[in-house]
């Protein structure tokens, strides 16, 4: 048996996946299904390296999803809501699902009743959907997890992604405020068109429900990074005094005191002020545990890594709407895939 | 429901354990065996902090375990051999079991006889078997594996645990040749006297099943760290010259080149030299990742907290000998144990 794959939006990521998967043994694509004009009705080998002839982009799910596959990658958006009747269609197919969208990390958190209804689908379908990424999905809740898997108890936990927007384009300029002023910046904030991060309260749930914590609150501030140097990258420019970037924090609030802490500041060049990039984790507890990775897990490169390497503990793990911190760590694939499967 | 466990086993490790346990919500201790006549007979709460009077520690472990409990915690010994004949008793007294053995963290490397016969065992009385600790178990295995999962594709790993001997006593001073000469150290390595870490064969064929390297050979190498400084402890005083402890290093090989590299140099106070202790890891491969825990997770409560935090994961599982590997992350247990029950 070879692991069957059908790729549900070949964006950035979906088509970054689509690559990977062409380059390790015992897996395939299957199917791919994408509207965007200039993909459809193109072989996937013609838009992705390494990938096979055999499968053309189609704009129609339902005709690609009455095809036989063991799971379906869907990666064309951020909210539950978005992607919830794509979820819901696969699902429908009797397929494993996979999504990449930030909310679905998590989505008992802000979308407890859509929650609800995909597990009970995946449960009537006998399949097994989870929703994963670099972050959520692994910086800011897993590895946290796991970190607190080495402790008696934990009383807070710090914790702080920061990282370089510099390789990315001007939607994400956008969407981060980069080179706004400080007056652009805030209005930015009031009208959602300067986003900051998607899943902060996705982590928070996660870490909270593993280690058995109730939050009271999740509290979250955005505010800019106002650059006291001049940044300059290929799409932007910083002068000093404008915003760099978008400092987006979470507070995680139980018996009125901040027991969970998070921290993406995302800005352009943050060495400029001697900033280190990096994912840091500190538990306060016993033992104090102080953790850092240098430089931040890239987060493309991440995202398509732990959503590939989850296929096969998402094949094997029980039906229903799973979590990371439900299944087996994630692995890079360096043999056959098919070796991980149990069945 | 409450989670009952049973000791089996109550030195300085599973002595922590039923302390630990007796702080958590959810779980109670039901029996206790260990053959120290000076803990026989006596309720537990009368030698561990905060335990229950309602059980005495007994060296009939037939007895004991003809009793019901949910798991069975074995504290004994570092080789699967040693602690083959209690897990196979516990688990025919159908109940699950956790093994801090470190040779039990992954059987199959060096017994995959017994190892094979504990799957089978574990299966026909439909409970599960894990060993764990903190290493192997987690920092030189369970980590790097996760770590990996954010990665493409892996060349190499090298990882580190720079630790601190210094709380210890005599016994490890021992074992580690810490205040020998050179001379007396390497008699000692060759009569078995100084034995380094036990668990690096478990930990290399961990991490190298989980991504599907085949190593052809795992090499390993034990060396005197010999002392630029004088260092002195409770316990033990190394003159300059003279062994401070010994560097063991492990070696996973595949097709010629070293593919993972792991080292575990146990010393008393390696900061007289400049040495940072710390768990560090570095995956070569797209993206590289250098992760650094500073310092480095305490031994003894980090076993005793991952064996601890396990026992959800472990009545959760299916039936059978498994590794850290095939379960989701331990997390700190910071509420009611039975909420992490599925059943």
């Amino acid at each position: 048996m070879t692991v069957k794959v059908m790729h549900w939006g070949l964006g950035a990521m979906g088509g970054q996946m689509a690559e990977l998967i062409a380059t390790k043994k015992g897996i395939t694509s299957v199917g791919a299904i994408d509207l965007d004009p200039n993909k459809v009705g193109k072989p996937l080998g013609e838009i992705f390296e390494g990938q096979t002839n055999d499968v053309k982009v189609s704009d129609d799910a339902k005709k690609v999803l009455s095809e036989e596959a063991d799971i379906v990658i869907i990666a064309t958006g951020s909210f539950t809501e978005e992607v919830y009747p794509l979820v819901e269609q696969a699902l429908n197919s009797k397929k494993n699902v996979i999504c990449i969208a930030e909310e679905m990390a998590f989505p008992a958190q802000q979308q407890p009743k859509l929650a609800k209804q995909l597990d009970e689908l995946a449960k009537e379908n006998n399949v097994t959907l989870l929703g994963t990424g670099i972050n959520p999905g692994f910086v800011l809740d897993l590895q946290i997890i796991a970190l607190t898997g080495v402790c008696y108890d934990v009383q807070k936990i710090e914790a702080a992604r920061v990282n370089d927007l510099s390789p990315f384009g001007p939607t994400v300029m956008k969407t981060q405020g980069v080179g706004t002023s400080v007056e652009e910046f805030n209005k930015g904030i009031e009208d959602g068109s300067i986003v900051g991060h998607v899943g902060f309260p996705e982590s928070m749930a996660m870490v909270a429900k593993s280690l058995g914590w109730e939050l009271d609150e999740i509290k979250e501030t955005k505010e800019p990074i106002i650059s006291n140097t001049h940044r300059k990258t290929k799409y932007v420019e910083v002068q000093p005094g404008m915003v760099a970037g978008c400092k987006h924090i979470a507070y995680g609030i139980k018996d009125g005191e901040t027991v969970i802490k998070m921290e993406h500041p995302q800005q352009v060049l943050p060495e400029t002020e001697g900033i280190d990039t990096g994912d840091y984790i500190n538990i306060f507890g016993t033992p104090e545990v102080s953790m850092a990775i240098k430089p931040e897990i890239p987060g493309g490169i991440g995202t398509v890594s732990v959503a590939v390497n989850s296929i096969a503990n998402v094949i094997n793990a029980e039906a229903g709407l799973v979590t990371m911190a439900d299944l087996p760590v994630p692995a890079a694939i360096m043999g056959d895939i098919k070796d991980r499967l149990k069945k």
